[in-house]
Order: structure tokens, then C-alpha cells, then sequence
């Protein structure tokens, strides 16, 4: 897939920057008739909005979405979808120093090294703030995913730094601003952001992202595995640099024996797999999980070169996230929601007249 | 990217069943000029090929490898580049039983519901068998990369089962059929493999691929990042539950401080970032590590259901590799080198013009 | 190549519907580097803006495009340009009649049976007015396209009606409302418009576009062939219903004596080809020829059914073009534009290494 | 679409050269469950056959076609369906002269010049041969479409030369060489044919193709409309230099009340539009029309330059269609056949769910 579009049949072209009027994405191959309006993508954007608390960066932004083409009278019309999101708050000035130095971690080394200039305020296209289109396009997706196939899109965050979370409590996630599924753990949560952005560091987080009632037979069998995009999709997401499905890396470890999900009538016996098999879904709760770095821009000094390639040190101000995984959450559910439409759609063009005598195994 | 094509300017289309006539694939896209012959891409066939110990499938396939098209006098001429080999030890009647069942952790299942049908003879299109042509087209990627800009490509594993394989020395790869780079510890792995064979069961299995010499500035920002469609393609071959990128999963419990790669003119001073920045490359080594599942063809009785939804036992037995991950190696370097190979050209088409006053950092 | 986006490697995606707030389009792909404003595109917008004649539809439309991203300090970035043009005049109104009717000849129908719903405002997406962004789009590819290799685009109305437009000078194009290339047929031109004004009906149009110092070797053998992607591109435009390249469908009746261009060292004796030989340019002139249907909206009443299925009658009013072709010259231009970008790069990707003993013959 | 793959759903990359041991192509996207043997797709080869008249080139090729994947027990699996026809009559004497001249009218030239080398066996993928691998494809398509909506793909000659052909009766189609549906004009078709033989020259045709019963609602509406991929497919067809859809150029002409077909509940009244309309069809026969160009390999002597440059004379003996139209139609039906099972998959995915109070007009 090439640059700045994602997907096949339901195709997210994204484009801006942070710093400049607006950013967006065009959707195009949404079915139509579908009721849609800017109340059902907003949520989505709000959950991942800066400024919700004193974790994340202090940026101002309303990240308010506007449907410029697509819909017509409340409903999707089958053609382009077009979301815009004026950027309200750039303060460029906070950017003076990153023009002439490479940010250890950083894009900017790679992406002046690839097209001979770069735009430094706020990172330009590297910027976290591009995935805000994608979650407005993400919130489409589950919409129809939703009343074609009773999908539903949960995330949370399983570790910050050091500290693993318990798996508590879904109902947690939506009241504290780390997307943890366990408030009891907050007082410990905050405490270490609040030494973290003293120390002027930053920390990583691993983030757990599940779809549930997703169909079963969605993805090719080579090379365009569901779970081959998915990694795609996740791996292409800010600071990601783990994607595993399913039990990941603990599958090194296990023996045939213990990894095969068993088989009875009534479900599946277990879930080792992460609901896809030989690259299909099985109609399971599709099970991912990511690691997400350290974000780079921090206040301590590091060793760099300038764009004279001379030594120099960098110390990073301005506004940014010590954990760019606390607002990571709802962007890969977004991304999973994505990649499941995709595939919702392929597989209903080439296979929709296929007729079994049984239905699905319940996924359990 | 839709099924069983893989990259957008390097493409190549994979086609065949484990037990039809042939199987190959189309490469479309390959530079005009290179010099080419059987001889370049047999070598990487014969390194994947059943039968060369007792710890794989005794399969005997002689895995020959056809050029049907695409290169005139030894040279090839830019137009489509047919790859074909020949099955000949198609003993089907080993997989009789697979026919009525699924066995769990297979795609059984799933290609079932997907199609409506499937073709059971050696697991058809699920076949660890179908990754001999992407190593072929991988032969052919490698040898243009290394004449155009040096680059090299190595993976080995680093874990079997429980047992951590220490990095010991990349010139012991070649001399074992597990690809571990330390002898020293062979008497080991076969112990393990030996015992799990006795007991009919399979494991995973760790392998890490490293791409050297590779150009900066590879990789789109979004979607399309270079990790993006390195993570898409790893997770896209079989069995594969995981990939991390750099310092992968371990970065989670890193600070910023420490994970960052600090910059002097003579290069980066660390590789936590494993090769890529903001999705581009930064022309230090790509470091990518993958997670193999154990293999779900196995003799221990497994409860699952049959055709008709009933419950039923299934045990395979057959010929089938007791891990998978020992033959993975080859195939997960020439992965890379397809993925490198695209976003190679895809950076030319775009970026061929850009100059910059100083030569990239070298790569440490 | 799939809905909204023309290209492989310079992408366009086209949003936007005649009555939304705006219109618009993201290119992806353009090389970094690229000195761009809008003051590059807005002369060719302005070419093909309405209301500049009242041979047009008299819908006053700025058409004012705004650079929403990918450009940084007057440069382009490499990274996507969204351009964004307003819709300021919509008169809603004019179409309350189209809702319940399908104009004969019109997309109304087709739209409706597609998508179950239609946007009637305007035509929605099949308004001619979603070419706007096309042209913008196109003004950035001939910038470069010009800089990069001298490419040259112009195009001219060679027939309105029934009445044959002699090519006298090239100069005179810009000159009147036509883009007739001979000026001393105006009279006879406007009188003509004039006349089926009157009578409430439309008329259309064969109109030549040529591209000059195109580079030899663009296009691909099978099937993405130069005149094929050029075919597409033109026949996507809206009226279009005839596409020829070189002699077109005068070749039937021609001997190959007669047909092949003959080459001597000073370049070809002829450009019967028009520019594409076995689907690759021969640096020759392209020469392509389209034929453009009257205009489906007319104030003559025609039989037609509503939205129930019953017998009616419709009639047109409303603001539109009683021969579109007057106002696609521009935009047949903008499409050859884009095709040739695409396929520069295309060509840079696979082949930027070809060496050659001699260099091209000139173009003749 | 990028070099040898045609459509996007059901995606067909081609390879092989005129002179190598193989040819053939892989289809990727076919709906599982679909009967499928040789025998559904050796008649269409058949018809496009060399040596089965004294009118084309005495090349004698069975062409044989080979499925080898895609179909177990009679049925498609939904994998890649491999198709593949062996050269078995490489006469490549006969090209000698062919190596160091470029033929007038040839791609010989632009194929050297795009990849600085080129097979000149039998022109290697420039080979009018190439088609049959699309004419294999074409038929898995017509298949379908024939099954789930009774499509019908038929076209004619109605132009050989300067002579034209009237439309008597299609069933005269299959039984005579030219594809003339008027077997009362072959002595004239013969004779001139038999002179164009002695004269060592060639002659261009004219081909009609039509798809009947194609559904409604085909197409998308910018910029891959249904007409601009038929437009691409068939102008990527060798020697094709005009395409036109419905009334073609004679639109120019015409006047909008008289080119807008009327509609009335019992169907449309006309069909100038040639079944599409806003680049969706109408459910009315696809009308397509086709220019061919005479064969540039002739005897008469040309004026050309060698591969050093120099001036020269060329004159091809080989064995060539005096008339490459002759064999054109089944490959055209063909072409029509993928672009329409190609769209029926992209609409199925989009739109499958749409209901409209009443079914489509019927096609009249």
C-alpha cells in the first residue's frame, strides 16, 4: 500500500500536518446509506484529544471534525467522505531549536535524509496528531461494522513503563485518563508520570486492542493475511515497535499441544490464536497487543549532529506526550476497526454466495 | 495489498498448491539488466528445503527451480519474471483424515468457512510449501540490492522451544540445519527436537533477520512505513504470532533517555531503534525479531469437531516439520529483501533528485 | 484502479460533491523539492472556471484554491498536498425538479440505482465541477513534468457540432472563449451557440490535446500500456465517449506501408503512432483526440421516469453548459498531465540505470 | 494499474514472451465454488488460434491450455487459479533480421529505449501472443457472469480495410475466419486479403463488442468509471489506436435532444450511450468499438536505424497477421468480460446491501 492511504475497498487517504491549517482524510468505498454525522465521530476523537489531563501533551486543541462531501441528508452517499480538523493551537515558536538538530528517536533525521527538507514545526507528518484522521475514519468503520455485524472495538492499556496493569475491569477504562481497565491502580500510575515529567524523561507502554464479533472468514490467504494487516496497521502507528496476535512471543515457549485451540461444538475451547488461523478470522475475539517506545522529544540532553553534521547536544521543549501510549488506545482500535472493514468488504465481493450447513462456531 | 501479491513496484504474485502440479510465482517489476540464472536463486531454494535433516519434514522435494520468462541472453529484460517449481512427492493419501476434520490451530477451519470449500491435500494454500516461491523471488531482490547498494541480508534463530540460542558467531549459521549462530549448543537442540518428536508434539520458535547496508531514507510516513510493510510481511508467513522491531517489546519498560539513539558524526551511537525511524529508514542495520508458533499438525489426539459439526479426535500424522521455525530463516530473509527491495524503487521514483551536503551517518 | 484516486505513484484523490462546502482533492507522491503556490495552480483553474463566457453556465464560481498541506516555506515536502477549493454558489433550488426525475442521458439514474440514494444537488459527484480539483492537480505534475523534462501540454477544440475548426495558430487558443485554435471562426462559432441556446439544447465536441518533450520510454508492455492509462484517464472524463491516439480510427482503412512512421537518424519521418509505440512513448508528440457528448441537461422536454418508475416528462432549467467541451480543453490537458507524471516516476523506478550508446531520437 | 496485472478484485498478471517455453497467467479474486475445467476455456483459445485460416500467420501453436492451481475436485478454491499454454512452435530463425533494425510502426524501438536491452524472439512481450493468456482469463470471467447474471459477450469485424462489413446476422459470426457477422461479403474479404498478401502489406479493422446483460450499477463514478476501464483494457490491446463507447465520435455531431436516451417504464427508448452513463452501466448492451492498425511487420522495405544508429532498410519476412484485427475479437470479448467481472466484484463489495422499490428498467 502506498503512502498515505490506507487500505483496499475502504480507503483512508490522510493528509496536513501539525502545524498547518487543517488536517484529514478522504474515506472512499464507504457503503452507502449508512446514517452518519459529525456526533458519531467526534466521541472517538475526543477520547483521543490532548489536553485531557496532566499526563499528555498541554496542546489546546478542540480537534473538532467537519464532513466536507460524502453524506447527503444524514446518509452516506457511497462517494467520498471527506473529514476535516482545523489545527487551532500551533505554537510554532516552541519548534525554534528542533529545525537544526536530529531529535535522538526522532523522524527528523530520516525524513530530511529522505526528501532533502523537512517541515520541523511539530514534526510535520511524523507528529502523533495525523493519527487524529485515522480515528475519525476509524469511528465509520465501527459504525457499519457495528449494525452490519454487531462488531465492537476495545482497547487498554496493559503496562506504563515498568508497572504492568491488571486486567481489572473494562468498565474502568473510560474513567481515568491512562485507559487503564483498573482505577486502583491510578494512584500508582500517576505518581510515576508525575517523576517522570519531573525527570524530564519519557516512558513506554504496552497497549491491548481486541475486536469482538467479527465475522468469520475475513482475510486472504497469502499474502494479505487479516493478521498480516493488522501488523501493518499497528506497526504503522507512532512509536509502535511490537505487534503480536493472539499469545505472541509467549507462543516461542509452548508446545503444539498447548497452543492448538481445541474444538468442541459449542466454541472454540481456548484462544491462544487471537481469532485468526492461517490467516482467516475464526469468528473469536481478535486478540492484539503493542509496545510502544519512549516518545523522543525529552528535556534531557542527548548527543546529536546539526544539519551542518556537526556535534551538538539537543534538549527538547515544547509540548509533547512523556508517553504517547496513555492516548494510543483509541487510535488502535481505530486501526483494527480499519483493517476488519477492509476485510468485511473483500470478503463479501468475492465470497458472498458461499453457503455452509452449519453455522459459525460460537466464538467464546 | 490484496492476496497473493506481494509489493507495489517489486511485485510478486504467488500461485500453486502443495500437492498440484507446480507452484511459482510472477515477479513483475524487476529492473532490466541484472544478470540472472537458475544459479542465483537455487542456492536460496535448496537453504529452505525439506528433507535436509532429520528435525524437518522427510518430505523430498527437489524444489528445482524454472525460469519461464522475463530474461534473455542472462540478462533480465524488465517484463515478468515466471518462477516455477515442480511438486513431485505429492503422497496424498497421507492427509485422508484431514479431509473430514480441522485440526486445531490449523486453517482447517477457517479456509472452510471463508470458501465454502478447501482443498485438504497438504494443507493447499496454507502449505508451508508456498513460502519456496517468495524465497525465490527473494533471490532475485537480494541479488539486485547487493550490486546496487551492498546490502546484505542474515537471520538465525535465537530460541527453540525453551532454549535461548546465544549469538555466538554468524559464521556457524551455515553449518547446522537450525540456523542457530552457535554449534556449541547443537547437541541441545537436537536432544529437544529428538524428544519432541518422540512425543509427537511440536514447538515454536525465535528467529531474528537483519538486513545490512541498507540505503537511509527508505519508508513512507503513513501509512506505508518501512517497519509497516516489514511487520506485514513477516506476520504474513506462516505460523507467525509476533514481530518486533529494534528493541521491540523491551521498549516498553525503557525511559526515553535510554532508548533514543544518540547521533555523532561518525554514526549512531546505539541501534535500539532497529533501523528505522518515523517509518524511514535511517541506513543503520534493520533489526527485526519474530515470534513462530509450534506447529498444529500433530500426532497427540486433539479434541475439534468434523464436517458435519460434530465432535470428534483428531491426530496428524503425515509428514510435517515438528517446528516450523527451523526452516523460517531463509524465508524471513527473503521477506526483508523483498520488502527493501519495493520501498528501494518506490524511493527512487519519488526521491531520486534529493541532495543533501553531507553523506549519510554510516552505519554502526 | 479503484474509485477516487487516479495514479500509482502520483496519486490523486478527488473529493467533494457540487453543493458541499467545498471540493477538493489530496495528491500523494509529488517529489519533495517542488517550488509550489497556489499562484502555480490558480491560472488553470481559471481557465476552465465557469461564468467566463455566456457561451458557459453562468455559475460564478471563484474557484480559488488553498495549499491545505505538503508544502513548507514555498517547497514541496514530498508528503501529501490537499487543495481545497469552496463552493460559494449554490443555488439548491435550480434542481428541486431533478430529485424525483432521471434527465435522459444524465447519470441521475445510474447514480440512484447504485447507491440507492443520490445526492441531486448540482449532479452531485457525476458535476463536471468535480474537475476542478483534476486541474489543480494537473497544474502541479505539468510544473514539474516541465522543469524536470521541458514537457510541454496544450490542447484546443478542433470541433463544435457539426462545424469543423481548422488548426491555423496555436497563439490564438488562449484567446477566445473556445479555445479554438484560428480565431476568424468565431463568428460562426458563437452564432452556432447561440442558435442552440435558443432552443434549449446542447451540442458536443472533438477536442485535441497534445503533450511535447514527453521522454521516450514511459508505459508499461501489458496491460498498464501509456495510451491505455491515457485512455482511461480520458474516458473518465465526464462526456467523454471516444478516445483516439495518433491517426485513431483512420488507421482502419490504412495500409501498414502507409501507417508505420518511418525513423531516420534525424528522428521519424511521421507521427501516425501519436507518440506510443507496443504502449511506450516514442519521445515523439502524444497525440490524443476525444469525442464529447451534448450535454444531457436541456431545456427541451424528454420522456423519462420518476422515482416511483412512473411515465413523466422532464425538462432542464437550471445553470449548464450547453456543450461541455467547451470548457474541457483545460481538463484533458490536466489529465495527460498526470498520466505522463505517473508514469515518469513509474519509468525512474524500474529503469533509472538504463544506459544507451546514443541518445533518443529527436522528436519530429 | 501497475505493468501485467489487470483489474483489481479479479486480478489477472500475465507473463511469458512469445519465444520462451511458456506462457500464461495467474488469476487471483476468482469466487470460490465455481465449476472449472480446461474444457470451459480451450474453446475461447481456440478462437483466437493462429494458423486456422490462410489469412493470419501460419505460426502453428495448439495452445493448450493448463490449470495448474486454483480448482480441486472441479471447483475453484478462491486461491490463485495459475493458467499456463506451452510454446511449442519457436521458429526463432525467423527473426534474425528483426535483432539490430527497429521496424517502423513497431514497439522494437520503444521497448530498446525503455530497457536498454530487449528480446527480439517473435517481439517478447510485445507478441500479439500474449493475448491468449488473457483470452484464458477471459473466459474463467464469462463463466461467471454467465452463471450469476446471464451475461453475454459477442463481438464482429464490421470493418476490414476500406470495406465495410454490414451487421446481417450474428450467427454468421462463428463461421467464417473474420469474424464477419455477413457471410455474403467474404469473397470480397477474401480478395482483398489475398492481394494485401501479394503486396507484402497490411490493413487496420474495425471490432464490435457487446455485453449483454450486464446488471446496473457498474462503475465508479470518479475516476474508474465503467467506460474508462473499458476504455484502458482495450486500448492496452496490441494495435489498438481508437476506442469508443456507445455512439462514439458521432456524438460530436449530435445534438442533446438527440443523443439522451429517453426512458419509459418498459426500458429505455435508445441506446446512444452504449450502456454506461456517468461512467455506471444502465443495464443495456455494452457497445464498444474498436480501431486496429494495420501490422507493422511487412515485406515492403522501410526506411529505419539500426541499433547503432545508422540509417537502414528493413523488411520483415517472419510469419505475421496481415491483419492483427482479424483475430481481435475473441480477445476484446474477453477484455470486456474482466473489466465486468472486475466491477461486479468492487460493486458487490460496496453495495450489496442497496434496495430499490422497483427492479431495473429492463434492457431494450
Amino acid at each position: 500500500m502506498p503512502g498515505s492511504t490506507l487500505g483496499t475497498l475502504f480507503r483512508v487517504t490522510n493528509f496536513g500536518e501539525s502545524h498547518g491549517p487543517a488536517i484529514g482524510c478522504v474515506i472512499d468505498g464507504c457503503p452507502p446509506g449508512l446514517a452518519l454525522s459529525e456526533a458519531d465521530i467526534q466521541p472517538e476523537l475526543d477520547r483521543r484529544r490532548p489536553g485531557t489531563s496532566r499526563h499528555v501533551t498541554q496542546r489546546a486543541e478542540a480537534d473538532q471534525v467537519q464532513i466536507l462531501s460524502g453524506v447527503y441528508e444524514g446518509l452516506t452517499t457511497g462517494t467520498p467522505i471527506a473529514l476535516q480538523i482545523a489545527n487551532t493551537d500551533q505554537r510554532s515558536k516552541d519548534y525554534g531549536n528542533i529545525l537544526d538538530t536530529f531529535r535522538p528517536g526522532h523522524a527528523d533525521y530520516t525524513y530530511w535524509r529522505k526528501y532533502g527538507l523537512r517541515d520541523p514545526r511539530g514534526g510535520g507528518r511524523s507528529s502523533a496528531r495525523l493519527t487524529a484522521p485515522t480515528v475519525a475514519a476509524g469511528a465509520v468503520a465501527r459504525k457499519w461494522l457495528k449494525q452490519q455485524h454487531g462488531c465492537e472495538f476495545i482497547g487498554w492499556m496493559s503496562q506504563l513503563g515498568p508497572i504492568a496493569i491488571e486486567h481489572e475491569d473494562e468498565a474502568q477504562i473510560p474513567l481515568n485518563p491512562f485507559f487503564a481497565p483498573n482505577t486502583s491502580q491510578l494512584p500508582q500510575l500517576e505518581a510515576y508520570m508525575d517523576e517522570l515529567r519531573r525527570a524530564g524523561d519519557s516512558c513506554g507502554a504496552r497497549i491491548e486492542v481486541r475486536a469482538r464479533n467479527v465475522p468469520v472468514g475475513l482475510g486472504e490467504p497469502l499474502y494479505d493475511k487479516l493478521d498480516a494487516d493488522i501488523a501493518f496497521a499497528m506497526m504503522g502507528l507512532n512509536a509502535v515497535k511490537g505487534v503480536e496476535i493472539g499469545d505472541g512471543f509467549a507462543c516461542v515457549a509452548q508446545r503444539g499441544s498447548e497452543h492448538g485451540d481445541e474444538m468442541i461444538p459449542g466454541g472454540f475451547a481456548s484462544n491462544h490464536a487471537g481469532g485468526v488461523l492461517g490467516g482467516i478470522s475464526t469468528g473469536q475475539e481478535l486478540r492484539v497487543s503493542l509496545a510502544i517506545k519512549p516518545t523522543s522529544s525529552i528535556r534531557i540532553a542527548r548527543a546529536s549532529v546539526n544539519r551542518s553534521g556537526e556535534p551538538t547536544e539537543v534538549q527538547t521543549f515544547g509540548r509533547h506526550d512523556p508517553c504517547v501510549g496513555i492516548r494510543a488506545t483509541p487510535i488502535a482500535e481505530a486501526l483494527l476497526a480499519l483493517v476488519v472493514m477492509d476485510h468485511a468488504l473483500l470478503q463479501r465481493a468475492q465470497c458472498a454466495d458461499v453457503q455452509l450447513p452449519w453455522p459459525p462456531l460460537p466464538a467464546r
